[in-house]
């Protein structure tokens, strides 16, 4: 009885069966990465290679097609089994894509050519998979919403200057997408939320080496300083009002941050396998039986079991919802009151999958009788990986209580703004 | 957004639209039901004239032949919103003749006309939906798999001598079900688990009005007692060994017992109904605003959210596979292990359904501030009803457990019998 | 190994031993007064003339002069044992005295005779125990800190108009403490949270006999309206601005409140008597061994007994934090930020206390096997009982947590106010 | 308010001071030995020549003569706010000595003067303080009860062969206490369980320098390899037969773990306090507001808050037991029922500890908002750290609840023994 989660559409089996490929590689040398903090370079360039990472890239444009966020999210979970740090260095390259084609899409059905050139544009730039795509969208002491980076019009640009954090994939990027405050001379004009897109060559822009955290440790999540950093017009992407969510960029968000969710589900699956595995195989004395004779290890397993029928039930679902909405309005209909329903229950699957996640591993570990708890043991990184997961964006639940609950009610979700 | 779960078929679907019209009727008296403990007599008779009853009938027989698990269950959960003793009663009535069905449907492929003269009678008598139908399979004092009702054969029929409880639907019950330990005079023969469908007004057959219990108040669950009651061999089914899963016996557990955890979803949901309108509507001093903009309510009707999210995607992924499997595997191929894997899953997907609907109505509860504990506000009942769950055969928390982790470490399920 | 909570004082420990006496009697008949809604009065008769209402009077003053509310709270939590509704009503009547006495012995140190005469005359009134006393402080639509009961002089006293809701001891109650909002002509005073003493037989005081919830079912919680209600002057205790915890309200409330939490802890220790003895004798086929035999059983034991650790822990160690603070603070000296700091102490163990309470009824429900769910089985009322738990004033988890968070942040705790 | 929890006796307060000044030694460096897994000797060596190791001996032997494990408890949790790897190497030390002290006491008022030169020579050898002492009881693929290190007879001694692990001190220790199953050549008499006190420089003994785990890093818990090394039989102290608990080992188990819990609520504390310090001095945009005005990170503190006062009322309340039962009763008079009781509470509060402790730092870790995820912050360590908690014996949860439920049901707590 595989319980897995499966792909729903025809590219994103092939997406997944791709990952499956990648995740055996990822899985060889995870141990030492992880030990020493080193990005996953060759599994990213297979990845390249491959075209896994243009997976959501239209077929036409040389890509694989994929519109599932659903599939993605498999895929990404195939990864994470094998290398967490790995699957999420992925996601931050694969997701972004999404929704550019999607917009490519319209463009193309609208017969607007000059719109289509400029979206294949990016969709070919950090779309491809030629160039590595990091995006620095997080900074300490801020809201997603609130970057206090700041882009100033300069001649045929911008000028950037800020702090980003958290950067996955920066140590080797061959582009990073940037969010700013775009402030404009217009003294009416209020700020924009912008993205801009940045070649790690541009002068002013240092990404530093200093990625040393508990956990996900191979995933190059470094912070980075844009100082005055000049980045030209053709380059940026205005998402609405600073400060608030625009429809542009709640559904951006929801595309790019939905699958990440998976990697989480995946790491609670490789503990649950050593798990099982040693509850199988350990014997302990007075006995001599396999330790999974304990009743105290049947519990165990059966709540982990219990845990992932939760997580992958919720994660499923929310793919679903998302994937139908997006099949059925097209990316200039998305109204923000839908997107904040499906963000909150994207958000509500989120926070069941990371309790589930982090309970599976615990459980595990638990399992293991101290054994996971030794350097050497995978459960021991599997336990600091997973505790990654309510950190990531747009909301930890710090915030993620009080959004979804604000939703369902019918309030604005984020009064302070 | 609509989250609710949603049929996959269209015999489900029709299913589920029959549900929520008799839902509307259920609703009007569940109230007055629940005080005087009074079976929804009315509405059974509505579902048995619509059709509704026998759903699972195949349309050759004059059934609405939906083949889908999943679906029962969403038909279940709708009735549950309305009235959860009405859709625990209906589950009863509805659910048996899905593997009925089945065995029809392989018989028929198999062109053994005696073969299925034989179940055609079967899915005349009880699944037709002319008689209400009892499913008595619980006991008191021993397990599903141990009955200690005894039959033993005498002339051209059988005599049973036992005592069950929890026998929803008894109040009014033309047929009842009742499972029993065939001892046969061979003495190399051992005991047989078998059930019986014993017409209720067979001498020996005395079902109490003794149904008196916390909630689930008007599902007439009333104890019986079997004393030297006569049943002819007709109305005989073998079900494998006593004391242990057959295939059969599980099988059919496992298609009878997936849609009733769709009913505490339902209760859950009306809670969750309950709360969020309160929450928009009830004002509180000094601010005079609605409760809905205190934190701690945002943040409970948030983690009913979330706990909502859980319980529907775990239920809609273990229907899923469930219907998956009898969709591709005949019962005849049926083999233990397939379906102790799915019985497994069921079980996980179980305790999910229950915990959180558990938590949804505490939470609701909690909204209400006091108002919900009155005796006159629909929480006090949901309270009280949802709290049914956890006793649901075939397995409560006290072997669920036990049984889930003892499937995934590949250990014997029920070492003890 | 008795591990029940104990007395730490002489006086406390007599109140405790007239408790488990009263105890004795209240189980008597406390199913039947909760089938029929009724109040104990023979019972709270017998307390009366025993002089256990009476506890925390000073011994000076015909009581028994216990001075700690820890000890209080052990006599609450064995007459919950027997009848949580008793024990509810009796805590309304014994708590109130006990700030009012701590008022005297500093009056009477102080050597201001007119003042110790004042608070006599209140002790002689209703702490004595000749009048059954009823505290109408809450509200529906309002908290704790805002009646909307409005209070206006009139000639030598007050005339009150208002609602009051869950009014426990109200069906017998000869005294009933109001709380009001004062609004005084002065127009430059803002208005007063004030207390009055009203006679039960006061023109324009109305109290219902409409006490129809769930659980808590003999307890007498009736509303009561005040419609120009005159109280004499004497009668009017002024507690602080309205709207805002003054010292003298709050260090009221919580040595009112806190023995509370025992009643429910009281109900756990009860439910889990039913489940062991449950699991010691009921025995189950097929092995015929006692339930406990089954590991589930063992694992609900087992996690009621953690449940209670944590429980009589927490209650344990905040009944000595507000006694030692009572003992070396007199209470004109308690300042704001201590008795905030031992609020959220409080309300720390009353979370922690009715979580747990609910979580071990629930076990032990569900070792109950069906049994617990049926209206004769005790499990039944008790879980319907303890469900009260969370609405208890001053804070229920819809405010609980907020509170507590911003006492340890050292943030205004209602910034609303 | 402090509601730190505080030593009972006198003794114990000037242990617990003693705790303190050593804590602030052990705070310094203590990163660098996380990181470096470097034992800190010089804490040790502090607390050797202070005295604070000999807390338990009996001051007419040159200790501080504390006889509460309550205090002992307390004294750990000190240490452990400041670096937990030091705490759990002090335990490890200063907790044997106290059941030897109660044996002492006993044998002096009974007059048996050869039995008190016994019991002091091994309270010099390892209680004193001279050396430091490891404990080597855990083995792998073994419970605690059944040591599969053998000794046999031989000569003046034994010889001993076997493999430990987790010997906490072993990086440092002087002698090590190992427990053996000893068997004897005379066939009818079964193995006996032992200990035996084992100088490092023994000629067999060989202790790995291969401590490296997730966390308590800097414990030396290193494994050790016994190869027929020789053992005076003076140096063997024989604890009942082998694989069952027999009443000296039962209480010597008792009274050396028991203060080991403190070490995790210590954790939990210290996390708690970079949680609140960080709330109330990190500012996040756009309010420019300390966090801790988010009601996200007030309900976080609140949820740290209640989990604490349990976790503190459940250790201070079995503190207490344990050390009332030892004072009213003298060794030789315990029982094993007795003993069991308090191991199950003790268990209790283990469990209500080591989960609040984890929930606790996992809150603080959510406060941080990433930042607790770096290398560099403390809370990743503590995250590291707390995790070891459930797996110390005598019980993992993997036993601990069968143990618990068993001990309530009055069943054999050990059937497979």
């Amino acid at each position: 009885m595989n319980l897995d989660l499966q792909a729903r559409t025809e590219p994103g089996a092939r997406l997944v069966e791709l990952a499956e490929k990648h995740a055996t590689d990822a899985a060889y040398g995870a141990e030492e990465r992880d030990r020493t903090a080193t990005f996953p370079v060759e599994v990213l360039a297979a990845m390249q290679a491959s075209g896994f990472l243009a997976g959501c890239v239209p077929a036409e444009l040389g890509g694989s097609g994929v519109q599932s966020v659903h599939d993605v999210a498999v895929a990404v979970n195939r990864l994470a089994r094998a290398d967490p740090s790995t699957a999420i260095a992925a996601i931050m390259h694969l997701a972004p894509p999404f929704s550019l084609a999607r917009a490519w899409r319209e463009a193309v059905a609208g017969g607007d050519p000059e719109h289509v050139a400029g979206v294949e544009r990016f969709l070919t730039m950090f779309g491809s998979g030629r160039a590595i795509v990091c995006l620095a969208f997080t900074e300490p002491g801020t809201t997603l919403l609130h970057p206090q980076t700041e882009a100033v019009p300069d001649g045929e640009g911008f000028r950037l200057t800020g702090r980003k954090a958290f950067a996955t994939n920066s140590a080797v990027a061959g582009v990073v997408g940037v969010s700013a405050k775009l402030v404009l001379p217009d003294p009416e004009a209020g700020p924009v939320f912008s993205a801009f897109f940045v070649r790690r060559d541009s002068e002013g822009l240092t990404i530093r080496d200093d990625w040393d955290a508990m956990g996900m440790r191979a995933s190059g999540s470094n912070t980075m300083v844009l100082d005055g950093c000049f980045v030209p017009a053709a380059n940026h992407v205005p998402l609405g009002p600073w400060g608030r969510w625009g429809p542009s960029l709640l559904s951006l968000t929801l595309a790019a941050s939905f699958p990440l969710m998976a990697a989480f589900l995946g790491i609670a699956e490789a503990a649950r396998g050593v798990a099982v595995e040693t509850a199988r195989t350990r014997r302990k004395q007075p006995t001599g039986e396999p330790v999974g004779h304990l009743h105290g290890v049947q519990r165990l397993v059966a709540e982990m079991d219990v845990e992932l029928a939760a997580a992958r039930g919720a994660l499923d679902r929310a793919g679903v919802a998302i994937d139908d909405y997006y099949a059925s309005v097209p990316p200039s209909e998305e109204t923000l009151d839908d997107l904040h329903a499906l963000m909150a229950h994207h958000q509500c699957a989120n926070l069941v999958v990371k309790r589930a996640a982090m309970a599976v591993v615990d459980a595990a570990m638990t399992v293991s009788g101290g054994a996971g708890y030794m350097s050497a043991n995978p459960l021991s990184r599997l336990y600091r990986d997973v505790r990654a997961g309510p950190f990531m964006q747009p909301y930890s639940p710090v915030e993620a209580y009080e959004y979804i609950g604000r939703v369902a009610l019918g309030l604005d979700p984020h009064p302070e703004a």
